[in-house]
Parts: structure tokens; C-alpha cells; sequence
């Protein structure tokens, strides 16, 4: 267990909430990784809350823009200098509170670029880099800090619990994420042979302007240092497992 | 048990493969439906196949397409002249075999946009003639011969099975179907006050164009033999399942 080891990392939506915190909690370790990358969409923009005693390197990054996507990629990999990325964590996400009767195509197919295709393209852009980490870290099994892609999921997403159905059915967040679920064991499957871990990971219900703020939320804190010591203690066993920022296993 | 007794009954992609097939053996039955709809995204081109000693009554529908699912809802219910709809089968369906490697943004999109916006869609249209359906026949409890929604799943949607990985990545089609799953558990949640069951189906691994010509695939007639059979005999207690097409619940 103990701290995350990893010299290189990127987070997408890292301008504020879980993704932010992620930011900062890293940089804020005893021995932090060499490279935090905090993916934004506008790196430039009002929104990017992204600072502090030491900044993190900002990647621009509009995760539903292909383009966008492998401009990030190639400018990571440069700063990289040669050497490989050790976590991607797609965490970037929207949701929108439709109802069964009120849910739109338009809707389901923006949250789904967002939430689930986005996931799937930036792995593929940043699996060279991935891999070229995996490579370069050749002890046996799979570990964050050798290489790993972790998708932020939701219990929401999850087809057996419908977590929250009572506060909103948000049919386009829901399935967004059960196929987010999907891809995350497809890619467990395929990037094993490569040395990379998959995993998908629910944050708790945290307080963000995504979560709300009820009084019952985790707070985000408490939520990001659980999944980072979740993170710290993957292995193998671990990929393609969907579980929560305290390690418990969440069903399909 | 016993034979399905419905009034009415709409296929979705009816032309060949599994729709067609549901089409004939619900034509077949001793008693079969007053009203089987076939639908067809071009019912007047060469691929409608939908024939035979009594022909279905056809139902354009594109089901990528709002307004032809809207045109389709009100010619039926038109036709239906205030009787409602007892079963709406969602079968259309795509598949594109990608890797995990050269999966792209176009093919997630549409096929997503066929294998469950679309059934999202069409549940929507024919909401008001499944309940009228529902309403038209008080007994307690949900059955297919009051008012259903069976949605054509696969198990190359399950998220724990990842059915036939080694014959085709396919993500794009596997995460359609997850999340297709999750609309089926969703539609359960909110359509039992309406009294319409919802569930999802998995055929078998079927000889069409889809499925393929391998030996020891199910015969499309069994499968959908099967799958009839199995829909005459759920209850209450179903509502929100995943079957395949001899009964046994999947995995999510
Ligand atoms: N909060 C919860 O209770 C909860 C529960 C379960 C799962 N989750 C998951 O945890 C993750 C983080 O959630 P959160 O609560 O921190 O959400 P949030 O406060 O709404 O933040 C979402 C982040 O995603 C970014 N984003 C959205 N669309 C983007 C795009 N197209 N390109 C780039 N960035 C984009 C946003 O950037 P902008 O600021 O530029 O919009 C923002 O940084 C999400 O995956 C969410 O589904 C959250
Ligand atoms: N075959 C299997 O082994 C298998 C296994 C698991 C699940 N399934 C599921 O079972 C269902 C039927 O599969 P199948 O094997 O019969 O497939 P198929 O032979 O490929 O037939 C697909 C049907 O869907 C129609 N369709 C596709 N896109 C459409 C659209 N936008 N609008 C209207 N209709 C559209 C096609 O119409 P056109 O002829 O006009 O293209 C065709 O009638 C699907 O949901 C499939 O995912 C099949």
C-alpha cells in the first residue's frame, strides 16, 4: 500500500471538483509524481482553477474533440521528454437531469461523447504512451505505478444498484456510465498484454457542483485520498474491477 | 405458460434475421395477433422480405430518425383506432466489428444512436398506446399480454461475460448494449405505476447476417421460438430482468 509511486500523470476535467482535487492531493505528497498534467478544456479560461505552491502542467484538452484530444497527446508526450505516462485518469464527465419521459436523442448522445467515447479516445491516444511507461517499469504484474487508465464511473451507472434513482433518473448519465463500465473491462482484456491496468472507480457521492451539496456527501477530500490509496494498492487481480474510493467492489 | 395471447404487436426491424422471424411465428400462432406490425426502415425497398400467406401490416420506421418514429406511432395508433399496443419489440439493431485499437467516434456514435437511443425513442412514442394497452386490461400484476417493452439485448453486453470477446472486440456494439441493459432496468423502474413490463432478451448466438453461419449457432427459428415461449410466461417478478432465450437471467 502506502503513497501512490508514479513519476507521471493526467487528469481530464481538472479545473475544478474531484478532478482538481486529484491535482492537488498529488502535488501535494511527500514525494509527488515528476508530471501532473491537469487536462481542461480551456486551460486559458476563467474556469481553470488550477494553482498553488506547485502549479501542475495544464494540458488543453476538449475530450469530445478528437483534435483536441491528439494535440494533448503529442504535446504531453513532448514535455515527456522520451519517457511514458504512467496514469491516465479520465475523469471529465457531464450530466444532465432528464427524466424517462423528458430525455432528449440529443442528450443522450452528447453525454455519451463526453462520458463514455471520450474515455475510449483518449486511451487511444495516450496508449503509446502507456505502453512506452509499462515497458520502461518491467517488473511482473500490473500496478498504477507501472501503467494504468482509471475511468471515473458512478454507481449511477451501475445496472443492478441504480444508485440515487429517487433523486433523478438521468437516463443518459445512467447508461453513459454503464457503458463506461463496459469499456473499462473491454479495455482490461485488451491492454493487459501491454502492461496496463484498467480499472473503473466511484468516486462516493461527493460534494461538487456535479453532487450537490447535501449534508450526507463525502467530501471531496475524503473521497479523492480514498481512491488514491485505492490506486496505490492495484494489482493484477484488480483489472477490470469496478470499485469504490474505499477499495469495496461495486456491482455491474 | 402456454401461447401468447396479444392483440397487437410491433416489431422493430422486422425485414429479415430475428425480427422477420418474430414476425412469422407470431403470424403462425393457432391464435395469433390482430395486429402484427412489421417495421421496416424502407418498407417499400428490396430488403422488406415481410411476406407470406398473412402478411404483417407494415410500419415505416427509421428508428435513428425522431420524426419517422413519430410517423410510425400515429399510423399505428391510427390503425390500432383506439385500441392500444400490447408489445413493443425493439429488435433493430447494428453491429460494426472494430478493435479496441481502431474504434471511432463516427461508429460509437451511430451505433449507439440505433442499438438504444433508438429503443429509448420509440418506447417514448408508443408510451400513450402501451398504456391505453395496460388500461384496457386491468388485471393485477404486468404480463406481455397486457403491456410490454422487450428490448433485443446480447450478452456481448454483459458486463461480467464479455461474450465471444475472442470472435470480435466490437466496442462499440458491446457498450450499446450495457447501456441498452441500463434503459431496460430504467424503463422498469418508471413504467411499472403504468402497468408495462420491461425486459431485455438475449437471443442466443443466432445464424443471420448479423450472427453469422457457424455450426453451432442457434437456429433463428429456436431462438425465437424460445424467445416467444419465454415472454408468455413472465410476471411481475421480471419486470427489469435480462433472459436469454430459454429463460435463464444473465449477467449485468
Ligand atoms: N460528484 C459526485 O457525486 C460523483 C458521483 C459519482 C461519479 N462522479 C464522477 O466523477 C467525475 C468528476 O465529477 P465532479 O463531481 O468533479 O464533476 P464536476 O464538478 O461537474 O466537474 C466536471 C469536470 O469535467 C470537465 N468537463 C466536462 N466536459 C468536458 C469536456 N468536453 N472536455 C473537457 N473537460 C470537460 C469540467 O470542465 P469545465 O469546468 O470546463 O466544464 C469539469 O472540470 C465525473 O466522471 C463524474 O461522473 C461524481
Ligand atoms: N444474431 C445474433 O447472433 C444476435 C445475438 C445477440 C443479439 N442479437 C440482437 O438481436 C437483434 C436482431 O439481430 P439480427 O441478427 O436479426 O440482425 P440483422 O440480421 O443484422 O437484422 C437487423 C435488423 O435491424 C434493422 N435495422 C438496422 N438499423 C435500422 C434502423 N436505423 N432503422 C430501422 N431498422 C434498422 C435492419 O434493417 P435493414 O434490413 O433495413 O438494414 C434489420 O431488419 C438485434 O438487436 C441484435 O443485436 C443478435
Amino acid at each position: 500500500m502506502g503513497d501512490l509511486c508514479v513519476r507521471s500523470v493526467l487528469v481530464t476535467g481538472a479545473n475544478r471538483g474531484i478532478g482538481l482535487g486529484f491535482v492537488q492531493q498529488l502535488l501535494g505528497m511527500p514525494s509527488p509524481p515528476q508530471w501532473v498534467f491537469a487536462g481542461c478544456q480551456d486551460p486559458k479560461g476563467q474556469r481553470a482553477q488550477v494553482s498553488g505552491h506547485s502549479p501542475p502542467h495544464l494540458a488543453s484538452a476538449e475530450v469530445t474533440d478528437p483534435a483536441s484530444i491528439q494535440a494533448a497527446a503529442a504535446s504531453v508526450g513532448e514535455r515527456l521528454k522520451g519517457s511514458g505516462l504512467n496514469l491516465l485518469i479520465n475523469n471529465a464527465a457531464v450530466l444532465k437531469v432528464n427524466s424517462l419521459d423528458t430525455e432528449t436523442l440529443k442528450d443522450m448522445s452528447e453525454v455519451y461523447a463526453t462520458n463514455t467515447i471520450a474515455p475510449l479516445l483518449l486511451s487511444q491516444a495516450f496508449l503509446p504512451l502507456l505502453k512506452k511507461a509499462a515497458q520502461g517499469n518491467p517488473g511482473s504484474g500490473l500496478s498504477c505505478s507501472k501503467a494504468a487508465i482509471v475511468n471515473m464511473s458512478s454507481t449511477a451507472g451501475s445496472i443492478q444498484d441504480l444508485y440515487l434513482w429517487q433523486y433523478g433518473q438521468a437516463l443518459s448519465y445512467r447508461c453513459s456510465k454503464a457503458a463506461l463500465n463496459m469499456l473499462t473491462r473491454c479495455q482490461s482484456m485488451g491492454y493487459r498484454e501491454h502492461g496496463i491496468l484498467c480499472v473503473a472507480l466511484h468516486p462516493g457521492w461527493v460534494r461538487t457542483d456535479m453532487g450537490g451539496t447535501l449534508e450526507d456527501q463525502v467530501r471531496e477530500f475524503l473521497s479523492v485520498g480514498g481512491m488514491l490509496k485505492v490506486l496505490s494498492s492495484l494489482s493484477e487481480k484488480d483489472t477490470g474491477t469496478f470499485l469504490n474510493w474505499e477499495g469495496k467492489v461495486m456491482a455491474w
